[in-house]
């Protein structure tokens, strides 16, 4: 069984806040075990690290937070980040942060999960896997879900190529993106407008390892519809 | 918080076995709750509804359940169902069936969803929801998460669009599918190879209603990468 509980109450998120002491802090300090996953929503890792600019540069943060632009609708751009994502308007919004400002996307999404993967391993000792979670578009669907954009202590992939089915024959091209299917999961408790901005995973069939949510990234050389 | 529990332990799956009967039987007849969702996994659905046929006649099956092709690449394709999915080879696959059989899509997914609701709620009293999930790949990021292909009993999306944010905002443009973040966090409970084919989901936050899965794909005119 799989459980998955939010992190109520965290205050309202300032540069240099020490995210994981604040969640430590708010769930208490016995509450994580190895194994866990905290997924973190990515607009307080940004608010943390500063990542907010003025509302009115917007168009120019755009540009420059893109390295590809791939299609526009209206003020709506889809474009490629320098991290490799594909999303509206770079990931940059304005959505849950002060009015007159804008939240980029943390620099390296997966340096800031393993920082704070590394925090709460120093005040819990507890191996706690850590995902950045965002909430993205997709072709051909529609609706939003929410996909990792970083990733630490666990491989982003669950791998299934070699393994046999229920019949005894190889599993020639299954591999899960477990990191996707956490970031997902973890949304259902995070209401949008309560402030909940993280959650713990509990029970999840992870991987251990060093694994980075840019591994997730299809190389646009494959990519069949870039 | 939000619980994922496996269904373990049903029989192989033969044309016309009664899922609901069975999944009742294996979890015991008090088990299930209204609100709960049940994720099951499409290759029962299918191997239940007769949807199989002869792995030989593969090329020509996918060809016949594609409304378009859109790529192609070695003897992968990828198509537009006639439900109006993206996937690999039109959701047909060989994985977990008879060796030298291939199972197809259900003909009407949500269809199928509804009569496992109903077949549930004349067993039990309870109102469960039903999604129907199934494994696809995606644009831009590598590795596979289980999507809802049938829904039954609720709202495929819970819409932010007109709430406000922390900051009294206006939410814009926030959709999220639940319905696909319900399938890929019931996917994590399902190793590919031991059996398991569906999961409740309990404490989700899901809207009732009578939503259908067709209402998630995106229409090809709307659609800026098809």
């Amino acid at each position: 069984m799989i459980s998955i509980i939010p992190v109520p109450g965290l205050p309202e998120i300032e540069p240099d806040h020490d995210l994981a002491a604040l969640f430590v802090e708010t769930l208490g300090e016995d509450f994580l075990r190895d194994g866990d996953v905290l997924v973190v929503t990515q607009k307080v890792v940004s608010k943390a690290e500063g990542r907010t600019a003025d509302a009115e540069t917007k168009k120019e943060v755009v540009a420059s937070e893109s390295r590809r632009m791939l299609r526009q609708v209206g003020t709506m751009v889809i474009s490629e980040t320098h991290h490799g994502f594909v999303c509206a308007n770079a990931g940059v919004d304005e959505s849950n942060i002060s009015v007159g400002q804008i939240a980029l996307l943390p620099v390296d999404p997966d340096a800031s999960a393993r920082r704070i993967r590394s925090r709460l391993e120093h005040l819990t000792g507890c191996d706690v896997k850590v995902i950045i979670s965002d909430t993205f578009g997709r072709a051909w669907r529609l609706g939003q879900t929410d996909i990792a954009i970083g990733v630490a202590g666990m491989q982003p992939f669950t791998d299934y190529v070699g393994t046999q089915d229920t019949q005894g024959r190889e599993m020639r091209a299954t591999r899960i993106c477990t990191a996707d299917e956490l970031a997902g999961a973890a949304e259902m408790v995070m209401g949008k407008a309560d402030g909940v901005c993280a959650a713990v995973v509990r029970g999840a069939p992870v991987t251990s390892g060093r694994g980075a949510a840019v591994q997730i990234v299809r190389p646009p050389g494959d990519d069949l519809f870039r």
